[in-house]
This record gives structure tokens, C-alpha cells and sequence, in this order.
């Protein structure tokens, strides 16, 4: 009844229904996967209907990998650092790996952190490998939605790895920690001017922070650094799930650092996963992106309003000139939205 | 045409009429002062209407005080810090003090950090000082709002300096950010336990941190600490108004600290009235209170839906075990809103 997958080439849109897409995705076809997740990012209504179903679809066979979101600037070096490390997690681990980006900047520059496939040369070509850039500004329903979705396929696409990438300096970091099971920040040492691009808060996010390039004349800086860091963060309050944030070294171009690295990451599963925090993560995760969802679009309703749309302007400049107080400014907003 | 403010007994609610508020407060009356905000948490409709009009006409006699944001957990002195600090204010440096505190605990308890106003046995008996506890869990639209809403008719009244106290385990510490001038955040040397209890992320939002009842044995784990979280905020990222946060230690029983703590506090008002970040974000809070009261009351407005209160809590469910995704459960509940 269905058609065998791999007679289907990659032109061959319209022939691609439901079941092709939800069993080439049980399967594993890479192809289907990733035109799977164009659904998800295409703003035609018949495309969004399909993704829908396919992801209600291929809900219970998710959720059955590790999340693990990485930031750091431009320049700290995350695309060695994740092309090292899905390397080893494949070829010592026995994993299948799948690589998201989210970048904000994207949607204006129509490029891509992971556009250039090049910087990752050897994860790129490996069969357990699954690299895909960031979502396209067309995307129906934001970044994370999308990104959310596309974890659902992977995990049925049998990625028990999901490595979400970010750059640090937006405010899509506080959306992959609340996606992600694990949150990992690579800094630089001695790096006075690239740090102040982190953006405040992100530090305190973090469940290991990695000091990445520590090669060269830079391993004495690296391991100055890492104890610096470890100072601070035991200044830091815990995490409720009992889990003390950790500082590591690596560098990516030598391969050190790097099962080390993972041996941190993997402590931090044997306790949330023993503790039952990471079970009980994941389902409040799921209440926030149900909440959030909410929260976007009644917001949507509201500002798309023509009524408001005709207000709302003069309203803020008086607020923001102290003509009017916020919280009456507000009512009288309300009171057209209920009309 | 108006009453004579000091003619009106406390009793004599009937007789207080809009003008009899306004004009008790721009005399600077702190028995009006407390009626009028006591107007402002009742949830009484016609109390509540006479708070908005009121509200609007001191708005242009506001927004001429510093507002000062101090938390820290229960057992670090606050109140005995607050006390000290207002009463250095009044006597060296002729200033109106405020204080107003927010306890979410309260709410429950029906107790409040500065019901036991003996704790400021000398700040609550100066005539130049005003002290505030929070408000009753009655009050509509949130503490916030109340919060803020107090401030602007301090303000009117004259009061110069506004400290507003939070107990720093809650979330309270966030919205206290958006609508104050400068973070204080006040700490313990060498206490493990007790920073336990202060909650992830307000580290990063304090302009300064103190370490109290650096006094007797105290003192040299007290400059030890001091040093320690030098160290620490050195290498978080700078603020984007250029102000570097700083540490410093005080004693609050022996007046030590007091002095240069408010030096560094109007260091941090030069440096930001100079570059005029401090006007830029005021303009930012009021829009921010603006949006959140929109986005506050279009939720209320959602949630207190019949048709979704009777759908909500099944999808959540439902959700949280993976059963649907949150974006298609999002979507039916927007749909019955709709409708």
C-alpha cells in the first residue's frame, strides 16, 4: 500500500503523502525527514495541515533521546566543538545524531549559522548524522515551534541525540533551555571583549560551562580560566534538581576535552533521570510551550485588532511620556479589544 | 473650597473626596498618603475608580525620586539595613524616604515583612520617612500594579528616595527590576545555606551586591567574600548602560558601610543620568508595565472563559504525557476562545 521509500526522488513532491512521509520517517530516510520538516517550516496552509498530522502522528514515537542545547558568540568556536562531539558521540557511542540551529539572525541576513554545511565536513557526511539550519523566517508560528516540531521527527527518525545549537547573544537561549535537557555554554578563556557579547543571564543558565581552544599557548589561559569559573559558579545558587553547575576545558581541533566533556553531560542524566527531575522537566516543558502557544497567539489576536492597531501608538508614546499611567492606558485598550 | 487636611480624622472615611486626596498628598500627608493607598489595594470598585482618577493627577507631580530595589533572603538584615540606610539618608543627606516592601508570602500568611514595623523602631517614627508593607492579597490586578501605583503618589508627596523591599526568594525580584533604578542585593559572608535560598538569576540582575553584618568575628569572612564576588562578577558580561556591578560590606548594627554603599548607589545615578540610560529606561519600564498589564489582563480574560475552563485542564493533561503535542492543543483551545 505504501511506497517504497527510496523509490521516491527528491522532486517527486506531489506523490508524497501522509504514510509515505510517517514511514519514511520510522525508517530513517534522511531525505524524507528533512522534507518533513520543510512542511513544518512552509507557511502554505496545506503543507502546516500535514505537518500537523504527521507530528500528532509521530508523537509517541518521540521523546526517547537527550536534548542537549550549546551557545556561545560567534568565534567560540561551536561548529568544531559539535562537529568533535557528534563524531565521538557516532563513532564511540554508538549514537545517531541530529544537529538543529536556531539563528535569530537568520531571518534577516536569509543565511544561516549552519548554512555553510562545510564547517562541518565530516559530521555532514556521516550516515548517523542528521545537520539541519535554522528554520526560515517564512516559518508559521516562530522559531521554537518549529524547532519543538522538528525534535519530534528526529526522536521518531531514531536520533537519540538532539544537539541544538544557538549564538548566545539573543533571547533564543532562554527558549532552547526550556527545550533542551541539558544546557551547555562554551566560553573562550582570556576573552574580555568577546564575553561581553554573552548575553547577561546566560551563565546562570548553564549546567557546564566548556572552555573551548584550550590548545596551544592557550592551555595555561584554560585552565586558569576554568578555576575562575568554578570560584563563581560555586557562588551561584543550586539548581532545584540537585545538579551543581560544572566547568570543563576542551579544544576541538585536538579532540581533547571531548569525552570528558560527554562523561559530565551523562552524570548529569544518571542523577535527573535517578532523582526524577528530567521526567518531570520534560512534561513542565511541555505545560510551558502549552502556555506559551496560548499566551502568542491571544497577544496576536489582540495587536492585530484594527481598533488597537488605530490607539495603541499614541497610548505608548503617553505612557512612555508619563501622560498616562501603563495600567490605564491598558483598561482603555481592553475595553475596545472586548467591544 | 477644600477641607482643611488636618481637620480630617481617620475615621471620617465618608468625608475624603478626590480633591481632599490629592491635595493631602501634594501637603505631603502621610495619614492621606496611607488612605490613598489603601484605596488603591481595596478592591472595592468605587475605591478602585477613586485610585485611577487620583492616580492620573499626581502622575505629573511624580517620577522626580530614585527608586532602589533591595532583596536578599530572610535572616540577611534587611530591615536592619533598610533602617540604617533611611535613617543616614534623612539626617546626612536631608532626603524623603519611602520605603515600600513586597511580600508574596504575605498573600498566604496574611503576615508581611514589615507588619512588625518595631523592626524600623527609629525609621518609623521619623517624620521625613514612610513606611509601607505590602499589599493585602485583595488588591486587584496584582501587586505589581499596587506596587507601582504606590510609588507615583510617593512620589507626589514628596518623598525623594523610594526603597522597595523583597525577600529574594520568589519572583517578585524581576518585576522589582522593571520598576526601580538600581538593584541592591544583600548577602552573607561564608553562608552556604542561606544563599541556598536565593533564587537563580537575581545574581546577575543586582547593581551592587552588599555583604552584611560584616561586624566582630564576621569581618574578615566578610572582606574574604567581598573579594570572592569580585572575582565572580568580573566575568559576567558588562550592563548595557555601561555600569560595572560592584561589591561591597557593611554592618548594619554598627553604621559601618552605610555611607559608602550610598556612594556607590549615586555613583550609579551620575554615571547613568550623565549617558541618560537612567531616562531611556524609565521610558522602557513604563512600556513594559504597559504591555505586561495588556498581556496580563488578555490571559485573565482567556483563562476566566467558561468554555475553556471546562476544556483546559483535560489537554493539559494530555499534553504533559505526550499524548498531543502543545501547539495542536493550543490551537483547539483558540479555537473554542474564538468563537
Amino acid at each position: 500500500m505504501t511506497k517504497d521509500i527510496n523509490n521516491i526522488k527528491a522532486s517527486d513532491k506531489r506523490a508524497l503523502k501522509i504514510e509515505d512521509y510517517f514511514n519514511g520517517i520510522l525508517q530513517g530516510s534522511r531525505t524524507i525527514l528533512s522534507k518533513a520538516i520543510t512542511l513544518i517550516e512552509s507557511s502554505n496552509s496545506q503543507h502546516q495541515q500535514l505537518a500537523e498530522e504527521l507530528i500528532e502522528r509521530c508523537l509517541s514515537f518521540s521523546g526517547k533521546s537527550v536534548r542537549v542545547g550549546i551557545t556561545g558568540v560567534p568565534g567560540v568556536g561551536k561548529s568544531t566543538f559539535i562537529e568533535a562531539l557528534g563524531t565521538y558521540l557516532i563513532e564511540e557511542k554508538n549514537k545517531k545524531v541530529a544537529v538543529l540551529a536556531i539563528d535569530p539572525s537568520s531571518t534577516k541576513t536569509k543565511g544561516s549559522i549552519l548554512g555553510d554545511k562545510t564547517r562541518m565536513n565530516k559530521l555532514s557526511i556521516n550516515e548517523n548524522a542528521f545537520i539541519r539550519p535554522s528554520p526560515s523566517s517564512g516559518a508559521l508560528g516562530g522559531v521554537a515551534k518549529a524547532t519543538r516540531e522538528t525534535i519530534i521527527l528526529c526522536e521518531a527518525a531514531g536520533y537519540d541525540t538532539i544537539l541544538i545549537e544557538t549564538v548566545g547573544v539573543g533571547q533564543s537561549e532562554t527558549e532552547v533551555k526550556l527545550m533542551v535537557d541539558f544546557f551547555l555554554l562554551l566560553m573562550l578563556a582570556g576573552a574580555g571583549d568577546e564575553l561581553q557579547g554573552i548575553k547577561r543571564g546566560i551563565m546562570e543558565i548553564a549546567d557546564v560551562i566548556i572552555i573551548n581552544k584550550a590548545d596551544g599557548s592557550n592551555v595555561d589561559n584554560a585552565n586558569l580560566a576554568q578555576q575562575e569559573y568554578k570560584n563563581a559558579l560555586h557562588l551561584f545558587p543550586a539548581n532545584d534538581n540537585g545538579w551543581l553547575p560544572q566547568v570543563g576545558i576542551c579544544s576541538s581541533t585536538e579532540n581533547k576535552g571531548i569525552s570528558e566533556t560527554w562523561k559530565i553531560i551523562e552524570n548529569y542524566f544518571k542523577l535527573t533521570q535517578s532523582n526524577t527531575s528530567f521526567y518531570t522537566n520534560r512534561k513542565l516543558q511541555s505545560k510551558f510551550w502549552l502556555e506559551n502557544t496560548i499566551n502568542t497567539s491571544i497577544k496576536e489576536l489582540f495587536y492585530s485588532n484594527e481598533k488597537i492597531k488605530a490607539k495603541i501608538n499614541e497610548l505608548e508614546i503617553k505612557v512612555m511620556d508619563g501622560a498616562i499611567s501603563p495600567f490605564k492606558a491598558a483598561k482603555e485598550l481592553l475595553e475596545i479589544f472586548k467591544k
